[in-house]
Formats: structure tokens, sequence, C-alpha cells
């Protein structure tokens, strides 16, 4: 079955790559990293690559997207699926991992809001409410 | 290490016992069903058991959250350690799993709210945001 290793490009994304790691390998499971590019994500690439009223070049967004799920990938000694998606993060990676049949989606752990107070990144929190299959939520530990 | 699946009385302590046994035989770990009795919880219980004045037998109030383990896990096959606890229920489980040095707490998936929202308990919430080790949020699948 798959692991999905939700990234975003934080350093929380480690935790996320470690979790999928303990887990692929205690299930002897297949690793997909996603990153979803996000609308902003997706505004700003298009502000520095293109000029307006240029035609979208999905691929070469969703290319972009993947990158990023190999570069927070790196760490990982086995291997891995890297995957770019393009949308709502939270749905994407909810019905990626729907149409895979995903064992677990990892996700980040909490992170600290400006006066330290633990908080859920709004993406991980859409998609504890919003999975079908169980979420893991990574801690530094 | 301990896979600690965390029980209320309702009936989706189910999917957070198939989901700690899914677990267990994965790392070949040993579960610890743990119910927290609430403050709330307790005071019914004194109510119905004792009459008013007379001194808390903490260790029969601490049974009787192990009984509510026992009864949870009584889907398991495989050996397991029922563990009845007293006090705030997301604190005692978060300090409990530190304790053990948990690979992972197990909680329930979401919840609907009266008017079909998903939401998540406040218990599981605290455990998601305070948790030392990893939390798996179990889901009907």
């Amino acid at each position: 079955m798959v692991i999905v290793a939700a990234v975003d490009r934080s350093d929380r994304a480690d935790t996320v790559i470690k979790q999928a790691k303990v887990l692929a390998e205690a299930f002897a499971d297949t690793i997909h990293v996603v990153h979803v590019l996000s609308t902003s994500e997706f505004v700003n690439l298009g502000r520095t690559k293109a000029k307006e009223g240029d035609p979208i070049d999905m691929e070469s967004v969703k290319n972009v997207a993947s990158n990023i799920s190999e570069e927070a990938a790196e760490p990982l000694s086995r291997p891995f699926e890297a995957v770019g998606l393009m949308g709502n993060p939270s749905d994407e990676i909810v019905n990626y991992a729907d149409e895979q049949d995903a064992r677990y989606i990892v996700v980040a752990g909490r992170k600290r809001s400006p006066t330290g107070k633990a908080i859920f990144g709004s993406v991980n929190q859409s998609i504890l409410l919003n999975s079908e299959c169980p979420v893991v939520m990574s801690t530094d530990n």
C-alpha cells in the first residue's frame, strides 16, 4: 500500500519524511511524497516566470510541485515517488490518498503561533477532518 | 514499544482498538488501552456509589476506568494492558504516553456536530496539540 507524506516547504517536512519512512518500513509500503502548489504559490510562480496573459502550462506547474517533493524527500534512503499537484492543498491531498487507497497520510505536527501557543496548520486541520484514511501527525521525536 | 489506545465510552472506541491492533502487529508492539475517568464521570460515580462526605477510594475509581478499557479492548485477540487513570483526559493520556515512551497514541477520528459538520473532540484536539509522540487519528476505514 501507499503512505502519503504531505510536505510543505517548511523545515517541518523533515519530520513528515522521517515518520513516513518508519511506517513504510514497518508495513513494507511505498512512500509517495506529495506537495500541492497552492493558488498563492502558483500566482507567485506565474509572476516570476511568465508575463501576464501567457497561457498557463499546467504540466510545468506540476513539475515545480514535484521538484519540491523530491527535495523534501532527500533524506530518504528508500525508493519513493515524488508527486506534484495543484489546487487546494488539503482537498488535493485527501483526494490523492483516496485514489491511491493509501494506508496513512502523514502530516506535520503542531506549530507555534507568534505568541508561542501550540496550533494546527489550517491545511493539516482540514486533512485531519476530511481524510478517509487514518492520519498520522508527526512530531520531532 | 507501547501503542497507547485512548478510548472513551463511545462506539468510536472500536476504530481506535482496530487501528492500535494494526500498528501493534506491524511493529510487534504492546497495546495499552487507556481510559481516563474525567472529573464529571467521577462525580457521577461518587453520586451513585457513595454518600456525600464518604472518603474517596481512588483505587476503586481507577478500577472502574480500567474496566472501561477492558471492555473497549474486547475485540482484541492479542494481549493488551488495560489502564485506568483519573483526571484531565488529554493531560493524563499525553503524560502516560510520555512515561511509557510510547511509539504512538491512537485516538478516535472526527465526529459530527449536531449540524453535521466534521469536528474534533476537544480531548483529541488537545492530545494532538500536546503529545510528544506521533498521534494516529483513526477512521472507520
